[in-house]
This record gives C-alpha cells, structure tokens and sequence, in this order.
C-alpha cells in the first residue's frame, strides 16, 4: 500500500494534527475557505499559517515556516485554499516538500490528488510522511433510491458559492446541540470534513452517484435527530447548479435556510452572471425539494453581514425580515435573531 | 501501460468490431438500451447477440456463441445492458472470459471498469485481447464558465430516463444532414459514444465537472452549425437531476424536444415516483435552461409510440400536438409529423 489513502465515514479519519495552515501565494480570499473556517471552527487544530511570496490572503494566525511550525508542535500541513479547478500549482510543489522534509504530512482537499506530484510523493515515501486527500469519496457510493427517511434533515442553500453555508450549519448544529436537541453536522465539502472529522465530498463524486452519496450521508435516523447538513453550490450558478440539485435531491430536507451575502451581485468567478435574489433562491429550492420531500419549507435566511459594521447589520438584518416576511440573521453575530431563525428551523 | 484505455474526443477511438451483443441474463428490456440502440443505428457493425440462460430481452439477432461469432467475423463482445448502478455481476465473468479466449476483445459502457475484474483482466492479458471502458471521461475535463458558444445547439431532454432521448438526437442529426445542414450528432453515454465514435459519458464525470464537460462536448461553430445533443436522465428523477441540469446548463440549447413514452407513469426503477406531465417536462426546462441561454426554446414533443400500432400512434401525435400546441413525432416513424418537428426546431 502507498501512502495516500481517502476518508469517509465508515471508516472515521484520524488526521494528524496540529495543523500548519497553508495558503499559497493566494489574492482571493474567496478561495481560502478552507483556511478560514479551520481558524474559526477548529482553533485548537491550528498553530500558524504559511505564505509564499505575492499572497494577499491571512487567516492571522502567526505566520511560521514549517521547521518552526513542527517544533511549535504541528504535525500536518493543510493545503488552506481551493483555486478554481483544484489544481495544486507547480510553484507550491516546492513548498509542499520542505514541509515534507520538516516531518509534516501533507492533507489537501483539492481535486487533484497528491499523489499525481510525483517529487512530492518521491519526498513523502523518502520521509516515511502521508499524502491524504480529505476529497476523496467513497469507492462504493450508491444509485439514490429516492426513499424517504426517517428523523429530520436541514440543508444550508445559497445564492452562490462561498457565502457562508457551512458557517450557518455549523452554527444551526451547535445550537440544536446546545438546546439539548440530538444533532450532527453533515459535512459536503473538503473544510467540513476537516472540522468534522467525517462527511462526503460532494463534489467529487461521480454525477451518476450524487444524489445516492447524498442518502448515504444522512440515513434514517430517530424521530427526533436533527442532520444539518453543509450545502454546496446554487442551483443558480452555470458550473455547480447540478451538485446543488443532486444534493437537495438526496438530502430530502425538511426545512432549507439560504445564504446570502449582502452586496453581492454577481457569480464568484463568473461575473457576467447575476445573483438570484433572495426570494427566487427560496422559491426554486422548494419547487425543487418538493420532488422528494413534499414537506419541504423554508426555516429563514442566513446573511453573511461580516463587511457591515454591528448597527448597520443589525438594521439589515430586521429590514431583511421584515421584507421577507421570514426569520433572517446572522448565526456569526448571534443575538435575538437567530434565536428567531432556530426557532423557525425547528418549526 | 495495461490493457485498458479511455475514449474521448481529443483521442478519436477506433474500436475494434464487428461486434457480438453480450446481453447477460438480463429480464428488463430497459436495461438493455445499448443492445437495442446499436442493433437500429449500427447494424452493419453487430453480427449477433450472446444470452446467458435466463436471459428474457432479446434483440433479435443471431444467437451465436463468441466462437461462433468470431467465425462470423466479430472482433469485440460489447457489454449491452446496463443495470442499476453500473456493476457487472460475478456470473457474466466467465462468459466475458470465453470471450476473450474465443478472440474478441471487450467493450463495456458500464460504470464499473473490466480491469477491477482480476480473473478478466488476466485472461486478457494472457490473450493479449484489449478491455476497453467507454463509460470513462477524459482525464482533464474544466469547470464551465457559462460563456456562451457560437453555433446551434438542440438538447433532448424527457420525462424519464431510456424512453427516446438518443433515439430523438439520433433522428434529428440525421435529418438536419439530410437536409444539407451542417450537423453533429453529440453523444453523452455508451450506447451513443459506440454509435458515434466518440463523446462524453455524462453521468460517468465527476460531478463539479459535469458542466464544463457539457461545454467542452459541444464547443464553438460556425454560425449556421447544429449539434444535436443526447439528453440524460430527467430534471425530475430522484437520482439523476444532478446530470440533466448540468448537461442543461453546459449545452446551453437554443431547442430543446421533451421526450416521452405514453403511458408510462412512473419513473423507471423508482415506482413510488410519479412521472412528471409533458407540460411540466416543457416548463421546467425552459425555466431551468433560461439561465445560461436565455432565448431556450421548446422545438416539440418526441413520443416513443413503439407499443402502438400505426393508426394508433398517428391518432396520438395528432391529439397531443393539438393539446399541446407544438409539434409532436415519433421520429422513428417519421413522417409529416416528424417533418413538422424538425421544421420548428430550425425555427
């Protein structure tokens, strides 16, 4: 056996860690969501972050070479940012093996495998150090049957991609959790499955099985269990809107919350495109969940306000409610209206 | 290299035949879609079909063992069914075995590759005979950008799946050539890449690539260019909606024809779902496929009428085009309906 190996839930990962926090030589911070959401949901796993020269993008986190980042006590290092494609580039092989030869191993959530970088697989079996690629999915995945469940299901949806909704399920599921409620988080994404330890890769399934890894992911469960579960995507966006559909499909939620950013007016990546609005995000998503789920509603709104300073957030935030005639808040801020927006979730 | 390889556009295949039609002991005849569809678009490339005992779908060619058929000429057994998630049972190994130590080489469209079957693929090594897997993309597929193309498109899309979609594309193609028109018939699964030559297995792509695979499957043309695409599944099946609405959204189709098969009411393998309505079929598309091509279009109805007898199926066409206020054909009977169908699609 080599040393790259995949994760999923049957078999639970033991990631090595702490982790070094590694982000490229990246300018878009819409890219380094992987970074980002370890800092903030996974602080105890991370030491430091490192840069190469012509980045613009910081968690700040202290920044560290991987020699100083091994004897600051981390043990991996975590490729923190995901580019159009997942394409690790040639300029951050280099890099990768240098943390090698520092003794840590290499964990990435990119779709391009590890171990097609031939010098940095030659590095890792050389320094007896793990490739793990946190985005592979299940060998055995399974065609959706389209069956009910049992127990109760919440989807994060979203205008666009990276908005905030695996930030809003992660705080959905720790406040169900914290009222007492039997909750899990159900990570779709390479970041979640990093904080949660667990989860599919959406993404990188096979089209064929996407809904099916989607079933596979929340099964029947007690009554009263609540699965919160990370969506991906925008059924509105002219790359990913067939994951976004695929995953609605088998998640057969009972309630979606969407996720908007303020201000955001275009398609990440693809401005020539127009955001949706709000209204016709909650519209198309239920029209759509209906096919498995008839019961499907929609729990509220969940606005990313992190440009916006408090009062100016919170007038929003009740503008939205008040315009939407739904709960609307921001799960980061907390306050009043989430409280409201879990209510509505739990219905 | 080992004795598998991979077919896609920038590597025009040039697979081994004629072929002998493995069909298994399959009893569903819409399992066995790629049989059926090689034996009407192909003929002059099938000398006969093999059955296992059991077997209850036919396609009406000679019966002929892989001896026999290598006698007749044959120079590959094509795997002509597909079931359910794509695996080839353990009891057809043997058979594929006899196979290649009668000569042939192996084609398979299935999701599972031939070189997972250890006893196979030393057998064909041993015989220095080829496994070969349509149903496997390209290696480098992009991410779609929604840009939109130069050149026509015409999507077929349906109520289900296996009721007429490539059949549909099929018909169309070759009457837009027959017409003079520039046309290319675009295939999206095994029985249409082993028709055409080439193409994408769509529901085999990694689903983040699903669109831009769309995209790169029918790039720019001339002005007055047609690509006639084979549709995949239905926006409304519980396990595949992921596939048609990226294959909707990457092909970007100026005409889309809603294809259908009367009287069937549920979807196919999943009978607790109800099949959508015509009208519904039409509506969603169009509402779907406005968003990377906002002058989408319905070109007609194509109703598979092969359970009806000819007086019959006129009647039909008649009644539902009436009720329906657009064109509907059977494109395999062709016809002044058929002739209709293709004028309001070239609009």
């Amino acid at each position: 056996m080599h040393a790259a190996r995949s994760l999923h839930q049957s078999e639970p990962p033991a990631l090595p860690a702490p982790y070094l926090l590694f982000l490229g030589d990246t300018v878009e911070p819409g890219y380094a969501k992987t970074a980002f959401g370890l800092r903030d949901w996974a602080p105890e796993r991370c030491v430091g972050e490192y840069l190469l020269p012509g980045a613009r993008v910081s968690t700040g986190l202290p920044a560290m070479s991987p020699t100083q980042a091994y004897a600051a006590g981390a043990r991996a290092l975590v490729i923190g940012v995901a580019n159009a494609g997942g394409v690790i580039p040639e300029h951050w092989v280099a890099a990768l093996i240098t943390a090698v030869e520092a003794g840590l191993d290499i964990i990435s959530g990119m779709h391009m495998r590890l171990s097609e970088l031939p010098a940095l697989q030659r590095a890792a079996t050389c320094h007896g150090r793990e490739l793990i690629d946190v985005r592979r999915p299940p060998d055995k995945l399974p065609i959706a049957t389209g069956r009910k469940r049992s127990g109760n299901r919440l989807l994060t949806v979203g205008t666009d991609c990276a908005l905030g909704k695996k930030y809003t399920a992660l705080a959905l599921a720790r406040a169900f959790t914290s009222r007492g409620l039997d909750a899990d988080f159900r990570a779709t994404g390479q970041t979640g499955i990093l904080i949660a330890g667990g989860g599919i890769p959406m993404d990188a399934v096979i089209a064929d099985f996407a809904a099916g890894a989607a079933e596979m992911l929340t099964p029947d469960a007690a009554a009263a269990h609540w699965d919160v579960i990370e969506g991906q995507g925008s059924l509105f966006h002219p790359a990913y809107a067939g994951v976004s559909l695929a995953l609605l499909h088998g998640s057969q939620p009972d309630v979606v919350v969407v996720c908007h950013q303020p201000g955001r007016d275009r398609v990440l990546g693809h401005a020539h495109y127009a955001l949706p609005s709000i209204e016709d995000t909650i519209a198309l998503n239920l029209q759509l969940g209906r096919r498995t789920n008839p019961r499907i509603r929609c729990g509220g709104v969940s606005l990313n306000t992190a440009h916006l300073d408090e009062d100016a957030a919170r007038r929003l935030l009740a503008a939205e409610s008040d315009r939407l005639g739904c709960a609307v808040a921001d799960p980061i801020r907390g306050g009043a209206e989430f409280e409201a927006l879990i209510n509505e979730c739990l219905g």
